[in-house]
């Protein structure tokens, strides 16, 4: 038998019954396409609502690639540069896709699992106006980050505040960003800071497919929609990425699911360094990375499938969804306890 | 009240039930994410069965616009050029998507109504080698067409094989190839001739989303995952996207709708013709073009919301689904019968 | 021994004395590179006086090719169109490279050898802010045109301002814009209309390379400076491009000898007509378009290579310029005569 | 008066008498253009000789920029990575003209002053066929060092030979490789190991513009002449840039120079140090970086510009060339003497 996925990423999880019954709803009748229609309308004003940003506009793509790479193209010409982090999706896990949307240099800044100091950008922050050197116009942080580790709101509200400072305008791509507000235990406005566009992650908090793009400063990103048109997601049926946005976010299921995640992955942690084993990252939000050695590794890969990020190191990657059940984690622990 | 959708567009209409089941069936359980799963390694054998291609790859994409990108993006370089239709959907409906992506000249054709001679690939294919001039490389046609004219399944093959002869690859933009298959009543590999790379339409057959990529000659589109993968196509949920293509494809339903979507335009079709109405273009699959003056207009409009192509000519589009019903066309015919 | 180059083009013939000794002049001792010296900063002076453009930014590139590109590229986003000629240097002969370095489609007009009249706008300006649609935003026009014509400077001027009225930039590519002068009679300024930006061609009318860019309106093409450097115009030795023009635009050197070429291209025609020969198209400025039948066409080229623009049009074109002497001319019409 | 500008860059020099006498040699009659004369065929020889590949394509461009452009975006496609060292001319002073043209990612691996180790090749060729991440195709080194360094022969081969066994091409950019090549007193194909492609500076040795790319293997760089034409360096006059190939290496000359340029460098160095201020790299090329305190600069700076490449540092840069004399020299250590 093929071993589980049930770690392997919380986009291997089933999508939540919330996110399946609002497709099934929205399957009703003639509807305008392309966004035009009322469900879509809806959603937008639901994603205002929830990170309180009355004059934003909201975009949906179907990926979490797709909305990062509308957001970096639509803020640059190929002569500026984007900035990430060395841990950065955009960098190491959207095939180049960044760059060649933009034809824009991306550079990667030292961090702390995907944290970024205020410092590094003041350190890359050069040569401005220069003609001979690609200009710095936008940074993309991940929140919650690829390691699994969370910004502090306030940590990364005084980022943004020093990028805008050096005229840098701020992405945030949220893929997991439910995660990152459930964690905090913040509002989801707190846990953006005052970035100018940021993804709002619907595919691994539980949804069929579907990230969106929360636009704060419109002007800043002129002609995204044709970005979003010319990769192919503008929805034609539009309604049924959008649905799932209200389902999820109108009465909370997604910081719900976001949370349960969360506790799923602190069990996971706890009981792993019970065993004796070392995490390579904190635990902060729903991703646990865990040193293992080639015993521990082999118990695990009986029946579980799990990602090593970097071929070079024995850290192993463990994702925790909305579906992760206590069981799932539990099987784990008895692996490592049974070796 | 809002005017019904139900002639704006096939992607007006809701998904097919077949569709929504295969999405809520496929939601079981974990599976190894970006379709590495049983069920899109399934539906990627139904296509190539269907198709009789054996050895070809599949791959699926949200959109058809991003389908499209993908197969003429990875078919060229910057110093190629590519060959399509003056009312390609390439041409004029994905924002410049394929430029944009391909860095490569896109150069109209004269056409009748989308069906292009093979003549007109001979006048310009020309400079071959000269270094001053973009490189011809691939041609793109549409089957059925943007101006719902079905291309005889003998003229497109001869099409392909000149252009063969020519060194170009063939693209078919077969966003609605199902119409076109059921028109011609011939198999789908004989709808689609030795073309070497095939966009089939899922989206405006009835599914929530879904266009897939049929490539024939791999060898000639290397890296084409790439692209996917760039633009945001390669689902981290694969399933839900191959699932519906197992379902529609496996048992002929796609075909059942695309015939009742043509057998409903050619009822409006006639219908038209017997008020003394002209049409555009013939009506030979599920669209129809009619010339409509300000009074039939307004009737028309007060209920049901259409498309005018051309904003300098009087035409108007009736696109019909696998959703559309006789009382809808009867509706439309009323409505003009009773001016 | 090798036919003559005479009548190839007007980038056949040897660089004028004058530029040379600019060149020679220039090669004095250190100079701060990149353009940051005395020699740019006069010749820039020199282009914005002959065209009576106080205000507009001057860059030069090495060639027609690299002005063109940089002026395009720097004009759009890759969602915008560009309008151009059906006989376009950057259309026909830049080998794609408008639209590889803007991402933008290009869409061909039709013309009267070049000139387009304000209706070709009308019909192609159409589905603005329609997001499945490029967004025209520039026209370029050749003065002259690549088929020997010359706007009547009144036509330009209607031309352009109409492309205004519709929100459209306008370039001027003119790499042969001195012979346009000439041949109009007017001052350079009024040859150009209300152009945003202008190749001045150099390389054409006698230097050795170079021509340059008048940027009339600099806040259109903001980083304009940016895409001359990424292709590599940005001459760190800059003295050696700009000194050229300093020589040949201060003095009036470059309309003498354009209009010397024009004179050429007159005493041909002329000539061509007279022993029978019919022009495929008038000859305004420096080139002869002429039928030629096959006899014809071998005694010509048993001496002088010259070019068929279409391989299946027995229409060859002769390029005169500064160099060409009545000898030259006499030479081939000797060659028709004696047949 | 403005500061001299004699070693603010090799580029701020005048042309050296020989190139400028061969570009008024070329100056003779018509000539086919664009590089299909006798003159370029030459030039091409000249080089395939000096270098000892007489296999190998020859393409001129009128800058370094532009000839490294050329080749890297010549040798990926857009899904690529390409890999150069921390110091890389293409990274930090080409303002991503590289990144603009190739569309691929450009990842930037630690160095010594720009000479790489293997190792580093070894921790970023990862992830080989993966379609989540850019796949590594070329590395581009730099002979000698924009910090002024010389890869030692022998060091150069062992690298391209082991990122040949990584299966990746290997660009030299040898804007100052005739530098490298007298510094070392090797032969040229000694200089540059088995490189694939190679940018042969001219401008940087006494030219008036012009660098050239060996093409070593053909096959890898598929299309690189429309690469050339389409960013505007397929000279129409193409005799005046490789005129001054051949006078400058047919006999030497270049080499003469650059062994002169790093005398002079040698010179100032050994001066610098002997007054006591410390060098920031060695000096073994025509560049010398050396640590400045205020005062010294505020001395220098009274009679000459030089160049601070890191503004967070307080590093300056001379530059040698062909035309610095000893008096130049003298001058400079005669300053900070009398400080």
């Amino acid at each position: 038998m093929a071993p589980s996925s049930a770690f392997a990423s919380d986009n291997a999880a089933p999508a939540h019954p919330r996110a399946l019954e609002a497709i099934a709803s929205a399957n009703d009748g003639y509807a305008p396409s392309y966004g035009n229609d009322p469900i879509t309308e809806r959603a937008a004003d639901v994603l205002r609502g929830v990170f309180a940003a009355p004059d934003a506009d909201v975009l949906f793509a179907f990926t979490g690639t797709a909305a990062n790479v509308i957001a970096l193209a639509a803020a640059v010409r190929p002569w500026h540069e984007i900035l990430c982090s060395d841990v950065a999706h955009s960098l190491l896990d959207e095939a180049g896709g960044p760059v060649r949307l933009s034809g824009a240099q991306l550079t990667r800044l030292p961090s702390d699992d995907g944290i970024i100091s205020p410092a590094e950008l003041d350190a890359r922050v050069v040569r401005r106006g220069e003609v001979h050197h690609s200009q710095p116009r936008i940074v993309t942080v991940t929140q919650s980050t690829e390691n699994g580790r969370v910004w502090p709101a306030a940590e990364l509200s005084e980022f943004i505040d020093h990028a805008h400072s050096l005229d840098l305008l701020v992405h945030v791509d949220g893929s997991r960003i439910a995660n990152a507000i459930a964690a905090l235990g913040v509002s989801p406005a707190e846990a953006i800071g005052d970035a100018d566009i940021v993804t709002v992650g619907g595919t691994k908090n539980g949804m069929l497919f579907g990230d969106a793009l929360l636009v704060r400063r419109p002007d800043q990103f002129e002609g995204i929609q044709f970005v979003q048109k010319q990769i192919g997601h503008l929805a034609s049926k539009h309604r049924y990425v959008s649905a799932q946005f209200s389902a999820m976010l109108s009465d909370g299921v997604w910081l719900q699911s976001a949370a349960h995640a969360n506790a799923m992955a602190a069990r996971l942690s706890t009981g792993l360094t019970e065993l004796g084993f070392s995490l390579a990252t904190a635990t902060e939000a729903n991703e646990v990375f865990v040193k293992l050695d080639a015993e521990a590794l082999t118990a695990v890969r009986s029946q579980f499938a799990i990602h090593q990020p970097d071929a070079l190191a024995p850290v192993y990657r463990f994702v925790c969804s909305w579906a992760t059940s206590e069981q799932d984690v539990d099987a784990v622990l008895d692996l490592l306890r049974g070796r």
